[in-house]
């Protein structure tokens, strides 16, 4: 992909990226280290959790999402980090096997008024399994750099 | 601590957690899987970045948030995971060296109206650094269980 600015962002504007499946091993190795929860770490305590068996965490789901969206390249030259999220939701669980992408949506931009050089965008993500469930959705702010002049 | 329940927390009751040093080799470890942006996971780049200076992924600095307050156990008995987060903010970045700890306070606390083993809390997240500066704040919905009858 030729490198992006703020400039080529249009609103309206939907892009879809590749996939990663999720394994139990992945999903162990993440959760002992950022979110050791029993229905995260535990096959056992989590066939008697209500959720039935070993989820993944949400943060690396958010995160696996996230690098999915990176690894198009369209941040590769404007990106300039995130002042935040909004109406994060964990709306279905993450199971071992399970295969993710992500969708997103360019919803607004904006220059900056007082920086020439970077502009806002305001982008829609959902994060999909295989039977393109939405299982992770949110909004972002996504500071990027303009078209160098 | 003893375990708690949804029926333990109150409305304006805080918390604050033990602390942790993240360290550059922990940054650019998580970063290198989960959230590859050069100044996450380049020193060099990240000097010439806007930053100035290499930074956590905002990722790794939520999730050890969060895992700093799992480790207080006020979720062992009780945590059945979260439906959302709302206004996630990433306020300053966090570099090499700087050690965090998570404040929490209970904003609002709801049962389930449909299943009496259960309620919602609403939490004040502040994730903070060794200057007690915010680093990132949010807003979490916990899902918990009632104490057993």
């Amino acid at each position: 992909m030729a490198d992006r600015y703020f400039d080529d962002f249009e609103i309206g504007e939907r892009m879809v990226t590749a996939g990663i499946t999720l394994t139990e091993s992945l999903i162990i190795d993440f959760a002992m280290r950022y979110d050791p929860q029993p229905f995260h770490i535990d096959v056992e305590a989590a066939k008697a959790s209500n959720y039935g068996g070993l989820i993944a965490s949400g943060f690396q789901t958010l995160a696996l999402g996230f690098r999915m969206v990176l690894e198009t390249g369209i941040f590769r030259a404007c990106g300039m980090g995130s002042p935040g999220f909004d109406e994060l939701r964990w709306l279905k669980p993450v199971r071992p096997g399970d295969t993710l992408h992500s969708e997103l949506e360019v919803i607004d931009k904006k220059p900056s008024a007082s920086k020439p050089d970077r502009g806002m965008l305001r982008m829609r993500y959902r994060i999909r399994n295989q039977r393109d469930e939405d299982v992770i959705t949110f909004t972002s702010m996504q500071l990027t750099r303009r078209r160098p002049s």
